[in-house]
Formats: C-alpha cells, structure tokens, sequence
C-alpha cells in the first residue's frame, strides 16, 4: 500500500510539480491530510485564530501522484474506500469570506467534538449534526504551464466541496496532463451542500483511495460522480426550508440563505452568527426552479433531526 | 367539504378577482385541476399539438379561496392532505421554453401512461420514474393592482414547480392581501429539482389541501415549507451526477445539464430530446458549492433506480 504523508503538501495546481509518487491504474493510496487550516486553528483557538489566519499557506493538498497511462482525453477514476477524521473539527465565518460575507463581517470560531463512535457532533446539546466525512479537494494538475489557485475548482476538480461524495463514492475527473498528477486534501467531517458561510467542519482526514484509468471518455468534460444507495438516517429526511426567489440565481441562493438564518433565530434560538455556520455545516440548497422566466428558485433545507435534546 | 371545481379557473394573478370560496381558518379543500396544457394536450397528441399550443390559455390556476381573518403580515399555511393525478400525463419540449432552449429548437412529445398501483411510468421499458405528485403551482394573489402572470413564482409562491411538496408537505405562504386568495393548479405525477426542459410529467389532478391563518410571521417574506420523514424507495438512492463548473451560477447548471444528457445519450442509448426531457422528470439539480470564488458547482444527479428492466 503506498501512503502521502503530511509533508507531501503543496499550495497551488501546477503540472510543473514533480509527483511524489508513481503507480499503476488499479493501485490503492493512503493519504494523511492535516486540515485546510493547514494547522493555524487547534483545539483551544479562539477567534482570533481566524482574524490572523495566513490565508497564503491554507488549503494544502497532498500528492501529486503520477498515474502510468493516464493522458489528455482519459478520465481518472477515483474510488473513496476509507475517511477517518481527527477526533475534532472547526468551523468558522472568515471575514471577506462566504456567500454572506458583506453581511457577516466578524471572526466567528467553533470548535467541534467529533466523536465517531456517536455518529454525530454535538452544539449546544441540542443540535446534533450527523458526520458524513469526505475530501473537499480532490483533483488533476491543469493542462495549463500556469500554477492555479486551490480555492476555485475547475473541470479539473479540486476545491468541489461535494458533499456527497463520501466513502462509496466513485469520482470521475478529466485527465489533463500527463500521468494525471493526482492531489486531495481539505478533510470535512460534516458539510450541507453550498458550504454557504465559507467552512465546513474543518478537520485532519486520513483517506484511502483507489485510482483506475478510463479510456474513450474524452466526452467527459468536468466530474462526474456515482454513488451506492446509501443507509439514510432518520434525521435526514424531515425538512424544514425556505426558497430564496429571484431573477439572479446567486441571489436567490442569498434569501434562501437569510430566510432559513431568520427561521433559526427566530425558533431555535440561535445568533445570526451560528445560524450561519450551522446552515454550512448541515443545510442543503435545492434548485428547484430553473425554467419559469424570470424568476428562479433556490431552497436551503435544513434536516430536523439535526434538533433533539441529548438522550 | 368544500369543493373548487375545474371551471373556477383563472389565468392570470390579481386581488381584483372575486373569491370563488370563502372559508375558516382550518378547513379543509378540494381542488379538481386540469393539466397545465388546459385540456389541449390529450392521450393520442403528437408532436404538432406542441407546436400549436395556445399558450395564453395555460398553466391555469382554480380559485381563489378567500380564508378569513388572513391579512398581509401574516402567513397561510397550506397542508397537502391527498393528491389524485390522472392515469395518464405528457411531458414536451416546447420550443423557445426551458433551460437549454437554444439548443432544442424543436418541438416533442411524451405521453405516459401513470399507473398508481405500480408507483412509477415506464418509458422504454428500461426505464422507470418513481410517481411523486405534487403541485407545481400554489399561491395567494400579490400586493399590487396590476394583473401578474402565472409563469414566473414569486414571495407570494404561485408557479414554484418544487418537487418536494408532496402529500405531508406543508407549506408557509406570506399573505399579501385581505382574504389571501389562494390559487392551486399545475398537477404533476414527477419531475425532478430544476425541471430543465419546462415541464414535468404533466397531469390533471384531484388535490385536498387544509388551511391555516398563521399571525406574528412578518418575517416570513417567502414560501417556506416542511416535510415529515419519508420513506425513500432504494430506486431514489443510489445516484449519477454530473457537475457543472462556472462563474455564472446559471452557465453552470446548464453545464450540468448538458453533461448528463451526454452521459445518458452514450451510455443509455436515448436521443438528446429523450435524455432532455428525462433529465426534467427525474434528475435533481444540487447547488454543491457557492463560496470557492469566482467558480460555483452544480450538479444534476439521476437516481440509477430508474434504469431497470420490467419484471
């Protein structure tokens, strides 16, 4: 089994990296990823960790690894076998950061308790947020001589922050250099779709993948991703939402977002400021409505399971 | 019980016309709904019947119900008790209509035969969309004298074509005129988030829907809505996506579209119309990722349950 280690990291796309690791289509690889926050924010960090975050050294992805035989046209199939979190995760609203971030201008941490064995991570006793770890960042080196930033993904992949894409799941990323030069890191043990506030919840992540060559998919122009059926929890499928509509999409991703904040002030007693790391870590946007010119419609749902008491 | 029948109809959004019904807060009503075609698309139509639509006559809504005691600040509560489709439904590309209509110019038709007691339509033989009734249009009359049309939603709901209120859902309307005058119609047997080729499997259908004032909700500005656990079919969990990756939010869940409908086209064998308008029915656009600027993914996902041979 070969294993990236922590010091395998870099801090930019760039098919000028040297691989630190060649195998065959087929192979297994274990990687040790410390958290996005690239070790700045630990267990006893307040907000003030965020205010001075080195924002040039976050994001680390580990690799690249060189694939034989993978070229330009090909896709890369990556397999997710196995996550394993850190014991505790961050969230956070980062100043100039988010979806909201005209409207959230102040540093916001939380610190996390991830316990495995509960299935879930606690806030306030009465919020429990059912873990559902996966990779951030998972992506190829860009076809481009250019180094790229790791914060927008690309048709390359990269920084997806998909949350569906959790052990089972199979990922399929367009090759676009030679040997594919393979990277991931960024550990969630918890996210909704749209990671609205800028943060899931943030955390070192020990993953194993397994990496095959596709041959004849050159139509396959961005990721593609299949998922098994999965065993949903009961506190997934009740839903509480509020649709965002407007002419702009954006936009309306926006009121959605405020409507469900005001829904957790208003009945869950909730600051604007943990509504809105809770709406990242556990709440999912829909687009219901694409096709009714002018207007379209945007849902954020929130799981009700995620509100009982303890025991 | 208080029965709206198929002549109540109305076109057009207005608080100027007269409320059909008048009831209490808590009662209880039935609504006999024609399709959205309003009767000109029936079981034996083809593709002309879509070129020569008479599109002033659609999307019809029934009603309005004027609910005592509901005034603007305040919120209508709207529970889905029953929903009856018809045994049969259509779904078309309707030229000039739809996400994708530059590139699907040309009218086509779909008629499925919707069988109740087996839970899902046939297309094909070899594919199979879980029956998920629900209506696609729910609304109060606007604040405003003007008359509005019923094709695009707003904060006072109306066209919102969101799959997910089903029988169970209930639904928060902000009231925006003495009386609210509630309006419903636009019944569909399933469709997927995002309804991308402009219709879903459209039929007339029976709806039983209870209502409520709601006071002290001003800051309910727009539909909200909740939903009890329910009981997914395998055929709903295992799932294909495809992202779509741009800095235009609404490039890319075009993207998206475009990709499954690729995928479908290579590897399920369907025409591009075929796959477009499976796409509408079944495939469910997520918004995965809307803070790594300046990139925004979106993914369209189609749950694998529906390729499954008869027997």
């Amino acid at each position: 089994m070969y294993h990236i280690r922590r010091d395998h990291s870099h801090l930019r796309w760039s098919r000028k990296i040297p691989p630190v690791l060649t195998i065959s289509s087929g192979e297994t690889v274990t990687f040790d990823a410390i958290d996005s926050s690239n070790g700045q924010i630990n267990k006893d960090s307040t907000a003030t960790a965020v205010s001075s975050l080195d924002l040039s050294t976050v994001n680390p992805v580990f690799g690249p690894i060189h694939v034989r035989g993978a070229e330009p046209g090909d896709v890369l199939k990556v397999e997710v076998l196995d996550l394993e979190t850190a014991d505790w995760g961050w969230s956070a609203i980062i100043p100039g950061f988010g979806l909201l971030a005209d409207e959230f201008p102040k540093p916001s941490l939380q610190i996390w308790n991830v316990d495995k064995n509960q299935g879930y991570v606690s806030y306030k006793d009465t919020i429990h947020v059912p873990l559902r770890p996966f990779l951030g960042c998972m992506g190829v080196a860009p076809a481009t001589d250019e180094d790229l930033s790791l914060v927008p993904p690309t048709d390359a992949g990269g920084n997806m922050d998909c949350r569906d894409l959790t052990v089972g799941s199979v990922v399929y990323i367009p090759v676009q250099t030679q040997g594919a030069l393979f990277s991931c890191g960024d550990g969630h043990a918890a996210q909704g779709h749209g990671e609205v506030c800028g943060t899931a919840i943030e955390t070192a992540i020990k993953a194993t993948l397994r990496f095959e060559v596709c041959k004849g998919l050159s139509w396959v122009t961005s990721p593609h991703y299949e998922n098994p059926p999965r065993v949903l929890k009961g506190q997934d499928s009740a839903e509480y939402a509020v649709m965002g509509i407007d002419g702009d999409v954006l936009e309306a991703t926006k009121k959605a977002t405020r409507g469900i904040i005001a829904w957790l002030t208003h009945f869950k007693g909730l600051s604007q400021s943990e509504a809105y790391m809770l709406t990242s870590v556990a709440g999912n946007f829909h687009l219901v409505e694409t096709v009714n010119v002018p207007h379209y419609i945007v849902s954020m749902s929130l799981p009700l399971g995620v509100f009982r008491s303890n025991g």
